[in-house]
């Protein structure tokens, strides 16, 4: 199976699904991208379907928006 | 590892959800409970915190709510 990508961006909320979905789906499964740190990803991220953070791109391509911490107008 | 439970009420957002978080975390870590079907269990479902669906309850406690497919009150 390939990778899901967990993009966030620091805060609070992010952080806290960030433990949760690295508990549930395992680390090894997750590849995880700081928006705030790698800003240069956000293109990527939006052209994926993210909307906010923190959400994870599935393997098939889907967008889990969870909770919500930011919107991607809010981290350019 | 305990059960999460996975809250929906049926609709197209939530069973797109499901059906990742499935593959995701493996059918047989995960209860789905269909609050349309089972209004007994919208109570349970708030007092874990659950505000829409579909969302996630990991063993944890914690709730993710996943997208955004209808308020708890809609429900009703």
């Amino acid at each position: 199976m390939s990778k899901s990508i967990f993009y966030h961006a620091g805060c609070p909320v992010c952080i806290s699904a960030e433990h949760d979905i690295v508990s549930l789906i395992g680390a090894e499964n997750v590849e995880i991208v700081h928006l705030g740190d790698n800003p240069g990803s956000i293109e990527k991220a939006e052209k994926s379907g993210v909307k906010s953070v923190p959400a994870l791109v599935t393997p098939q391509g889907n967008v889990l928006h969870i909770n919500f911490g930011a919107s991607m107008e809010d981290l350019k």
